[in-house]
C-alpha cells in the first residue's frame, strides 16, 4: 500500500478499531473518530491510531452503524474533498439510494465495501488487527465510481490481509440476499418451529438439523438491521423458497415420487456449486467416522495420526451423542486418501466406525 | 444379552450385515437371510453369521428396503411364532398401518426400531460391527406391543453399543418429521435456489449457508423413500414453515422491525433447545478462531496445544477461504475456559483471530 496515504476511520467499534489496528501495525498513519469520546479514547489506545487529524486524508473508512452510514459518507465527501470514501456495511443499495436523496458530491470517489468476516463477532471480544486475514472483502462500485478509487480501496483491503472481490452494488445485494440473508431467515424460521415442540421430539435431534439451524443463534438486533436494509431482494427470495416448499409438500401429498426425487437432486446440485476448499469441487471428498473417548488429548492424538500419514483434513465435525461419555468425530478428506487414512488410524488403535 | 437368544437378520445390506457382525462378535448366534443369494454369501462371510437356520429364533430383525418391511414382518410373525420381531426402518407409522391391512398376527411381539446412525452411510463402505456404537436407537411401540418384547429389543440394542430411546409410533414419526425430514427438505429447497444463480453470487457463499445446506448432499433415492413414507407429518410441517417464511417476508415488506426481531429471537430460542454435548445447554459455550497454515500437522499441533492446556473441545469447524492457501479453524469450548485457551494457543505461536 502506498505509504503516503493517510487513513481516517470513522466509527470506533469492533470493525473500525480492527481496521485501524491492522493498518497501524503495517506502519500506516491512521486517524480515528467517533461521536462517543470514551469509546474513541479506548479505540485510540488499542489501535495506535491518532484522534487529532492534522494531515490530509486520502481514504475515509466509514464504520458506523448501518443507519448512519450514508449521512456520514455525504459529510466526509465535503470534509475531505480529495479522499476516497468507503464503508463496511453489509448492504449497499440502501446506502447509495440515500446518497442520491442527499444530493451527495464526489460520486466518483465513493466505493462500497463489505468485509465478510464469516461470522458476526460481537463487541465483547475486542478489536483484532488480523480480523480480516484471508477473508473475502467485497468492493462494490456504483456506475459513477472511478477505477482509481477502486484501486485505492483494493490496496487497503490487501494491506489488511483480506482478498478483494469486485461487484456492482446490485450484484452485491442480490448475492448476499441469496447466499447469506435468506439462509439466515430460513434457519431462524426452521429453528423457531422447535420452540413449542415436545421435549421428546427435540431430544432425537442429530447433526443434520444442528447444522441446518446453526446460524439461528446469530445476534437478532444486528440481523434485524441487516435484513431491513436489503428487504426487497430477501422478500423475493423468501417468497420463492416458500413456494418451492409448498410445491414439495404437494408432491409428497400426491405421492409423486419422481417430483420428490427431482427436487432432492436439484438441491444436491445446488450444494455442489458452493466453492470448496481452495475452490475445489465438493464432490471429490469422502468421510470417515472415528469414535473417541471424551477426554483432553484424544483429538490431538487423532490429528497427529492423520498428519503422520500425510493426510490433509478438509473438514472435521464432532458429533456428541446425547448422554454418552464418548464422541464421534467425522473427518472429511480427499476421496483418494481415505483408504490410506483408515488403516493409519486403526494402527494407532482408533475405532473407525464408517 | 441373554445368551440363549438366537437372532435372525433378514436383509443382508449394510445395516443388516452390521447388526449381524456386531452380534456375532459378542458371541451371539446369528442367522442371516436375503433373497439375493450372492449378497447373502458375502454378508455371511463378512459377519460370521450362518445362513442355515437350524435353531429356534428368539429375535427377528427385518433390515430390508422400507417398502417390503411390513410384508416381511407379517411373514416372520407366522414363521417364527415365539420370536420378537423388530425392524430398522426410519419411518414407523406406514409399516404399522400396512400390518393392520395385512391382518398380521402376533402384535404383542412386534416392536418398531430405528437406529439413528447420524448420517446416511452408503453401501460402498461396507458393514461395520460398531456402526451403532454410541448412537441413539429409537424403540417404537404400538399400543399392543408387550413390555417383554420391548425389553428383548432393548437388550439387543445395548449389545450393539447403541443407547435405546423409547417412543410411541406416532411420537417417533412426528419427531423425525420435525427434527430430520423437514430440515432435509428445507436444506434441499434452499440449496436448489443456487442451481440457476449467477456464479458471481455463489462465489460469495461463506460458512453460514454451507452449514445450512450441508445435508442437501444426501442420497436422493433413499430420501425419496423416507420422505414418502412419512409424507403426512412432513407436509404439515413444510406448510407451516412456508407460512412462517411468508409472514417473515411480509414483516420485511412492511418495515415491521419489531416483528422481524421477534422472529429472529424465536429462532435463537429454538436452537437453544437442541441437546448440547452430553445434554448440556448450548448457551454456555464460546468460540475462538485460529488461522492455520494449510499443511498436514498443523491441526495436530493445535489440538495438542489445547490438550496441554487441559481444554476439552466441544466442536471444531474448518473454514476454508476461497482461493487461499490457509484455513481458519473455529474452536468451540466452554465459556469459562476461553480465556485459558486463548493465551495457551498464542504461547504456541498460533494466530488467534477472534
Amino acid at each position: 500500500m502506498n505509504q503516503d496515504k493517510n487513513i481516517l476511520v470513522i466509527g470506533a467499534g469492533l470493525i473500525g478499531t480492527s481496521i485501524a489496528l491492522g493498518l497501524t501495525s503495517h506502519g500506516r498513519k491512521v486517524f480515528l473518530s467517533d461521536i462517543d469520546s470514551g469509546a474513541l479514547d479506548d479505540a485510540v489506545k488499542v489501535s495506535g491510531a491518532s484522534k487529532h487529524i492534522d494531515q490530509e486524508i486520502s481514504i475515509v473508512v466509514v464504520a458506523t452503524p448501518p443507519a448512519s452510514v450514508a449521512k456520514i459518507i455525504a459529510a466526509a465527501a465535503i470534509d475531505h474533498p480529495q479522499a476516497v470514501i468507503t464503508d463496511v456495511a453489509s448492504v449497499k443499495g440502501s446506502i447509495f439510494r440515500e446518497l442520491e436523496l442527499l444530493g451527495t458530491s464526489g460520486w466518483d470517489r465513493i466505493v462500497g465495501g463489505h468485509p465478510m468476516a464469516g461470522r458476526e463477532v460481537s463487541g465483547a471480544i475486542g478489536a483484532q488487527g488480523n480480523l480480516f486475514l484471508d477473508r473475502p472483502w467485497v468492493i462494490a462500485r456504483s456506475s459513477k465510481t472511478s477505477p482509481e478509487a477502486i484501486a485505492t480501496v483494493k490496496e487497503m483491503v490487501e494491506a489488511l490481509g483480506a482478498f478483494p472481490l469486485f461487484r456492482t452494488i446490485e450484484e452485491h445485494d442480490r448475492a448476499v440476499a441469496l447466499i447469506s440473508h435468506t439462509p439466515q431467515v430460513v434457519a431462524s424460521v426452521l429453528a423457531g418451529e422447535l420452540v413449542d415442540a415436545e421435549s421428546s421430539y427435540v431430544e432425537l435431534a442429530g447433526q443434520g438439523i444442528r447444522d441446518t439451524i446453526r446460524i439461528a443463534g446469530s445476534d437478532s438486533r444486528l440481523w434485524t438491521e441487516i435484513l431491513s436494509e436489503n428487504s426487497e431482494y430477501i422478500s423475493q427470495q423468501l417468497t420463492q423458497v416458500a413456494k418451492h416448499l409448498l410445491d414439495f409438500a404437494s408432491a409428497l401429498d400426491s405421492g409423486d415420487r419422481d417430483s420428490v426425487t427431482e427436487r432432492l437432486v436439484k438441491g444436491s446440485q445446488g450444494r455442489d456449486r458452493l466453492p470448496g476448499k481452495h475452490g475445489a469441487s465438493q464432490q471429490s471428498t469422502a468421510t470417515l467416522v472415528v469414535r473417541l473417548d471424551d477426554k483432553p488429548g484424544e483429538l490431538a492424538r487423532l490429528f497427529a495420526a492423520a498428519a503422520k500419514a500425510q493426510i490433509n483434513l478438509e473438514d472435521v465435525r464432532i458429533d456428541h451423542s446425547l448422554g454418552q461419555p464418548t464422541g464421534l468425530v467425522e473427518l472429511t478428506v480427499a476421496q483418494s486418501t481415505i483408504e490410506i487414512l483408515r488403516p493409519a488410524l486403526q494402527n494407532e488403535d482408533f475405532v473407525v466406525i464408517s
